[in-house]
């Protein structure tokens, strides 16, 4: 997914949000000399590793899967109980957080490597393997997943351990942003978008299936995971993952939107490389216009998803028209 | 680590023990018609990502971690309350051993990729790489991981997730096994053993901090989670611990004298092989009878931990007593 600027306010009180994310981050993978209540290695963990680790982690980056479960969770407590957040569940819910941007990063670190999409650069600084090397690449990514587990294993009082670690395995695996990775590795090999109706129906019910899992499951995970750690009921629990679902398929049609006029500003050469590489994108199956009318009945449907948490929900609705009216 | 062969009895009781794993492993990966009580994959599964996982996981080998998680839960059980398993207790332990072998199988696979150890063998069988492709693989041993965390997260009633989950990922990430593989992979680069004291005393110690991570965190972790899933008290936890850690360890000498012998028979193939990579030893560092009388010592300890389990806990220490004597 392409990204809006780092630091640009997605929704009023996000960036209070994002900067408790990032304290968190750092802490997590600090030396052991300077751990606190997230740090997750210890002297154990061998000096290039964790160099590896927070090259990947510490990038930037808007953090917009964490800040998810951060207001996912604030808008579950304080719809429940009026008032709002105390300490304790605070830190839960960042906890969530930690643990949803790790398997994020690691998914980047390993989707970069020369046997996937082979990309030397990521938010204009050398991607993992490029800095370090391919070995250590792929362990700093197995480490970055392992940890997301252990973050979350260590939520205190351990309630919602078997909830979020079910959540988060599901979304992150084999029938999830894995599968979704698998997929797409598949997709590219089956060269470029097809011309009759018929097969572009079909390819349109594949790309969605594609992005569904490769990025679509893990930020619904990271809003869901928002209202397990909120302590909140089913119902409230399935709205925030339906909410998820829907916001990330308005961005992956809104980022395609964005390339193409990028891509018209720059004579084309991206769309050019995306044809050429057989990827398909929504405004390739479905055109420009086509594909701007999908984006907002889909964020349509992720603000109608949130109408049992009233007003507390009011940044994710922010979020989810900011999605659709960044493109113009 | 070599292997004994597979169907040895390592213990009185090893197969059965051996063969309710190996039922357990095919079902967690069955196809979404053949679902049981451990499957974790559905119809969302690209197959060819299946395939792959399957490759690797159902491949034979004896199943030690695995076992020694189902033994270590019964050896606690029987002590406390004299009769032993009830059903629900056994499918727990079950889910455990299973999350330790997908642990397990995910290292071998990302071990074996050409950028790490780059091995186109295992058990006879063409690596999952050669199997099948690069980038298939990293996404196969990521889903592996990924499923090993979701398999705990399952335990019922979910008491014991947290402890699993913190366990398992401790011993497996970036202070455990895959520290280990990094520090290997860094040691490998050094050049071959010293040849003065002091440096060898270092190289010593060295050895043992890569081992103690890379093959005796994950052993011990096996064993520590039979005692989590058999509710079995801290001190109890910390003495399986223990015993894991020295049986690791006494497997690891075991193995090098192993090597070293058929290295022998095979005028000096693999010795060769091993120095000329750098490779540390424990016969390279120690000799062969001090590496003898260093396996036995361990052993010792490793049976010496067990004293508070008394008779329940014979089996364990029959393997350590095998580990040893296997070399003779």
């Amino acid at each position: 997914m392409s990204s809006p600027a780092d630091h640009a306010e997605l929704f009023p009180g996000f960036e209070v949000l994002r900067d408790r994310v990032e304290r968190a981050l750092r802490e997590v993978l600090s030396p052991p000399q300077q751990s606190g209540p997230f740090a997750g290695l210890d002297a154990d963990c061998p000096d290039r590793l964790r160099e590896a680790m927070r090259h990947s982690l510490l990038a930037g980056g808007k953090r917009l899967r964490p800040v998810l479960t951060l207001a996912c969770d604030q808008a579950c407590r304080a719809n429940e109980a009026g008032s709002g957040a105390d300490r304790h569940g605070d830190d839960n819910a960042l906890r969530a957080a930690v643990a949803v941007e790790l398997v994020h990063t690691y998914s980047l670190v390993h989707d970069d490597l020369p046997c996937m999409d082979d990309d030397d650069l990521r938010r204009g600084r050398p991607t993992c393997h490029v800095a370090f090397d391919e070995a250590t690449a792929v362990l700093a990514g197995d480490a970055l997943l392992t940890l997301a587990f252990q973050t979350l294993a260590e939520l205190d009082p351990p309630g919602a351990v078997a909830g979020c670690v079910v959540t988060l395995a599901r979304a992150a695996g084999a029938v999830g942003m894995v599968a979704g990775q698998m997929a797409d590795l598949e997709a590219e090999a089956d060269g470029p978008p097809p011309t009759n109706d018929v097969d572009r129906l079909s390819a349109g019910a594949h790309l969605q299936s594609i992005h569904r899992r490769k990025t679509g499951a893990l930020i619904a995970a990271s809003c869901e995971m928002g209202g397990i750690v909120a302590g909140a009921d089913r119902g409230t629990r399935a709205a925030l993952k339906r909410y998820g679902e829907r916001l990330g398929l308005a961005f992956q049609i809104a980022d395609d939107l964005l390339d193409l006029s990028a891509d018209t500003a720059a004579l084309g050469k991206t769309a050019g490389k995306d044809v050429a590489a057989g990827k398909l994108t929504y405004p390739a199956l479905h055109g420009e216009a086509g594909s701007r009318r999908m984006a907002e009945t889909v964020a349509g449907e992720a603000i109608a998803a949130l109408e049992s948490l009233g007003e507390a929900a009011e940044p994710l609705r922010a979020l989810a028209r900011y999605a659709v009216e960044r493109d113009r």
